[in-house]
């Protein structure tokens, strides 16, 4: 089986997603690895923050350092150093998003490297090939991702390409145990169209479906609305994804609503930009009022970073540039990310979810 | 004691250096912490390169965070998370290099913060209290820099002052277990003014003896002949330390002219540059040739770099940069820098340091 389910609180579920590299507890989130490395960070820290999966993405290794290459080096865990599992987009946000002039048939995308203009297709049977050349445990379908906002008209003959796209790296995917595909419903913020985009998938099959094109400017209230409507379409013994997903406040959300497993690099980036997450709300160390506070960042928090260092200490690394800076939030801020969702596994275990998510949003207010 | 002698082998020695935080084997390197950090490193992983002693700027440290507020904070070993013993330099190199429009007059040296341009004042006095305010465990006297070349009229005018800046610095370091303040002997390449500052220093008394104003240009062949003119004068029971020296084979001439501790930047910084030191020589990562290269750094280094990583994913991290790669190089070659030392300390406890200066010279060039 790949995925199993524990508890239900009301949508909330736990479970477990099983993979060639091992299990991932859900409700999971996963670290982004973009370029094969959780940034600033040694695997052997981001496992310690109590990680099971990573995020690996397939634009930026297709570039750099090549598929191919990756593979002839043994394949993406081995050469990052990585014995868990991983999950690799399909690369299309970044072709869409970062790629120069990025062209859109049928037979799939055309665009120009970021890095130096060089030229490059990804097709969906591309991608599916990319991501087996990784390795990854988790490959995603290539999708088109529709722009936010988008007329039902666009937003429909968007999703309808998606589908076909799913199709076709369906047919392509090798089939081993333990190496899953997942499809992605899109359809922007319309119910019917998400509707559509479920069946449509769940007609192909996959071992587990994501929620892509959200998390793009709707807005949080719009992004609930939209996986209320999503969510309870899917079926109940696929892990369900919510692509690109967020702030702690969005995560638990979401989860209330059903979802399995989430990414984001908002804890990688903000320890980057000297911003740390906690029980009491976000903390940006750059300011002065910190620079002779010798508490740790959150004193609850059993990290090495809140064992060991004082927020004035700290304030000190932010404001000299010290690489010490980003390495002590990065670790601190992914921490408290796998902190919560533990603390969501065991609530839904308890069905005492609800009261979870309260005592949260109360503690970051203080 | 504060200094016991183990074995020697012709002028080179093993040691024991004591202090409040611990004992420091020598011959020893140590790593460079500039601002409160050894650049891109836990301490954790410091201590795991087999590192004992940490090197502090106090130039830098006195301008951020500041000496008063690092005491508030319990001091630099608590501030920076690190038990060992530290040394702190005098400040007096930064101010003189890095300090704009520095005045120097018998009372001390009147500079300008390479940051904001604010106004600040170094006397061997208050140069004594910063170290004190640190914590550090070995204290350097504050000394004039010679700049190089000098007259041999300049050099010695230059150096009776930091003799009498020596002397002042002696007189207010409050003597304690385990807090040692050491005087640096000056003189540029001149043997007859090496010769007056080192008795000048042993009427004055210290627990160690430095030697400054070498590996400021004069090249490996003088500074080695200035050590062979200097290092024989000093106290036998008395640690000796070469201030800012240097590459592999500077350090274990040095260590065969009877030298027992070492600082260089070295290591650290040339692992944020992709260069890594290795027993076959140096190994420049950003170089293509590495792009497909499935082989560790140093087949017989047992550091976490060339344990778990191929030169291709060290090539990729630098040509991306991205900071594991300053992290792992900088493991790295912390860790091949105190292989050097402890194989020197073997080498010299065997009776058989010649020969093992010669196998490394023999390795590098492979």
């Amino acid at each position: 089986m790949t995925f199993v389910l524990h508890h239900t609180d009301g949508i909330a579920r736990t479970g477990t997603l099983s993979t060639a590299h091992g299990d991932v507890p859900t409700p999971a989130f996963m670290p982004v690895g973009t370029l094969g490395t959780v940034k600033s960070m040694m695997p052997e820290a981001v496992k310690a923050t109590g990680a099971s999966i990573l995020l690996g993405n397939t634009y930026h290794l297709m570039l750099r350092p090549g598929a191919e290459r990756v593979a002839k080096l043994g394949g993406l865990h081995r050469f990052m150093h990585w014995g868990g599992p991983i999950l690799t987009d399909s690369g299309g946000f970044q072709v869409m998003s970062l790629g120069a002039l990025c062209k859109l048939t049928e037979a799939g995308a055309t665009f120009q490297s970021h890095l130096d203009g060089s030229t490059w297709e990804l097709s969906p049977e591309r991608c599916a090939e990319i991501q087996h050349l990784l390795g990854s445990d988790i490959s995603m379908v290539l999708d088109e991702c529709t722009p936010f906002p988008a007329t039902h008209e666009t937003a429909k003959a968007s999703m309808e390409r998606s589908m076909r796209w799913a199709a076709r790296c369906k047919t392509v995917f090798p089939a081993r145990e333990g190496y899953h595909l997942f499809g992605i419903v899109q359809g922007s913020i319309y119910a019917d169209l998400r509707e559509a985009s479920v069946l449509a998938l769940i007609d192909i099959g996959f071992s587990g479906y994501a929620i892509g094109g959200l998390a793009v400017g709707e807005g949080q209230e719009t992004m609930f609305r939209v996986l209320d409507a999503t969510v309870p379409l899917l079926p109940k013994d696929a892990p369900c994804y919510l692509m690109g997903v967020g702030k702690p406040n969005d995560i638990l959300g979401a989860v209330a609503r059903g979802v399995d497993m989430f990414d984001c690099v908002i804890p990688t980036r903000s320890g980057r930009f000297g911003r740390a997450y906690t029980r009491r709300g976000e903390i940006n160390l750059r300011n002065a009022r910190h620079q002779e506070d010798p508490r740790p960042l959150d004193d609850a928090c059993a990290c090495p970073t809140c064992t060991h260092y004082s927020r004035a200490y700290l304030h000190h690394l932010v404001r000299c540039s010290e690489m010490l800076g980003p390495m002590l939030l990065t670790w601190h801020n992914l921490h408290y990310y796998q902190d919560l969702m533990r603390g969501a596994r065991e609530a839904i275990a308890r069905s005492c979810y609800d009261n979870y998510i309260a005592a949260c949003v109360e503690g970051w207010k203080k």
